[in-house]
């Protein structure tokens, strides 16, 4: 079989780097407004960026969509996490019924959510969750790979897909999420794999696993991986042995959104193991990413140096879902309301702040 | 004459602790949400922290308030800032304009801002600035004290006495800016008497100084410290000898806020300096600030460190104004949306999570 699906050689053909003349009207602009030179640190790196993005000196950001890639693994049948496997399809239900974390925190940032069911095990009957199944659940990564190659290059292109369709609808930037119990353990297997950092460094607690499973979580990924063998080299092949559906789908995501020049926010630690899969794979695509937060799963930070990316925020989250990417929006919205809305000097009675010494 | 003023002695008497009961039953509703205990970090936090200052378990933090003090400082004329001294008058003025940094970004947040003329060298004749100056800018302090102990103490009670006018109007949530030319020359040289460390760790360029401009503003500070030998045991002392009218009008906001229980946001390094001065005065007005972000100047981690607070953002600004302040009241409105509105357990048919190992 080929390497890649034609959807995905399509996508990676269409990814290019940043519009450097948008990025530099945009700088020009910033260092119009009345505020010393570079004052609004982040806030007018987060502007340029998105410049470089869109390729527009004035972008328009309004209409968010935070996909919710939600699926099962197999995996958990190990003893791996502190919930149990059925809390994978009540919360994705719960998504469409308006009370999670994620469905709170980008409503208030005015966002909308789209949850996918890219591999929930049970049947989710449930208007409002876009079908993308590929599989009920991976295979337990502990006695197999838990995906074929073919199937893991089916939920990229889900996720290429799902970005098209909302591209579609008008949105103008992503936010990524998931929910899938075990997704911790996946995303740690293809983080250690992929960055060839210790496993001690990069495991956590995941929702919240007492010491004892902590360690248990360390041996069965250790394990995993000694068994399927994955290629490091080859993201697809890690994603296939010892991945998930949601972790494909979102690398889906973030490489379609590259390839529609569209802004895509990272949440946390899971999605952004999905955001270094699909920079592993088309190493442009990473020009495409915002990271809103560091979580306080240890590998997250490993994860976002890899990609050389800083956060935004630094608030200790755990929750995943999105809820990271919706906080951060506020953060993106307030650099374009600055951008567009302050004073130019000359306007404002005030001359250019220039060194004096 | 007193240590203290009468209206500051009164203020320090009121200040107490955190509501601990109002910190429990946060937590209780906290642990109730259908989240993994404390997934949502540092949210978390912020709502237990509001709680115990409130004194309600569902406090309501609708109408929030920037206050900016506004003043000149003497030591500008030593040549230690890159703007000229007419800049403190020139953006006072524009704050009733809005079209500074601060005035876009607290709307953006649904907050006002009051900007307070606590001592301003020009005349600012312009409606929408409150009027309590003290004096037409401190003296220089490279020649002798700032103020005197008298006029500092005539800017704290200037800072408290607007807390108390602002919460009699309705506020329900304090964030601190300011505006003065010269203003981190006076922060770094009030942190570094309060915290003992080194200067060189401390200084930084401010609005944008030269490696040379940055040598001779160390210098200026190190000998106006050797000059006025502040008593690093007083901080009314410090602030006479080194500091600065704004910062002294802040601090007095710190404590008015926390004799009122009201919650007050820190902005960048000036405002955490003063936020300082106020924790010397009175220790457990600490339990009542909130900080929002770690500023491109580097004393600011350190002023932090004092405080014992982390902030919340971490954005490289050094605009001041109260920017940060008003990009933190998103991440607070956040938390309590999630607070207030997250499905609880029992409702979501999902089972509490809990550790299976």
């Amino acid at each position: 079989m080929n390497k890649y699906s034609e959807l995905l050689e399509k996508t990676i053909a269409k990814i290019t780097g940043p519009d450097i003349v948008a990025q530099q009207a945009a700088k020009r602009r910033l260092d119009s407004l009345t505020k010393p030179l570079g004052s609004l640190g982040r806030l007018e790196e987060i502007v340029i960026r998105i410049a470089g993005i869109t390729g527009e000196a004035r972008p328009v950001v309004d209409k968010k969509t935070i996909i919710i890639m939600c699926a099962d693994n197999g995996v958990a049948e190990e003893g791996i996490s502190s919930c149990p496997k059925s809390v994978t399809a009540e919360v994705t239900r719960n998504f469409t019924r308006g009370i999670t974390g994620v469905n709170i925190l980008s409503s208030h940032a005015g966002a909308e959510i789209v949850p996918v069911d890219i591999g929930v095990e049970g049947q989710l009957d449930c208007c409002g969750i876009v079908d993308k199944k590929i599989m009920r659940g991976t295979r337990n990564m502990a006695k197999g790979p838990a995906m074929t190659r073919e199937e893991a290059l089916r939920a990229i292109d889900a996720g290429i897909e799902t970005v098209n369709e909302l591209k579609e609808k008008g949105a103008r930037m992503f936010g990524t999420g998931e929910m899938g119990v075990g997704n911790t353990t996946t995303s740690s297997a293809v983080a250690a794999v992929l960055t060839g950092r210790q496993l001690d460094s990069l495991v956590g607690r995941g929702a919240g696993l007492s010491s004892e499973g902590l360690e248990h979580k360390i041996e069965v990924i250790r394990d995993s991986i000694l068994l399927n063998k994955p290629d490091a080299d080859d993201a697809v092949d890690v994603l296939a042995k010892v991945g998930g559906l949601d972790i494909a789908g979102l690398a889906g995501c973030y490489l379609g959104a590259a390839a529609c020049r569209i802004p895509i926010v990272i949440d946390g630690f899971i999605a952004g193991v999905a955001a270094l899969v699909a920079a592993r794979i088309m190493p442009d695509s990473r020009e495409f990413m915002i990271a809103s937060h560091g979580s306080a799963e240890p590998g997250s930070k490993a994860v976002l140096e890899a990609l050389g990316l800083e956060p935004l925020l630094m608030l200790g989250l755990r929750l995943g879902e999105g809820t990271g990417a919706a906080l951060a929006f506020h953060i993106i919205d307030a650099a374009f309301e600055a951008y567009n809305k302050m004073g130019i000097f000359g306007d404002a009675n005030i001359e250019q702040y220039k060194p004096l010494t």
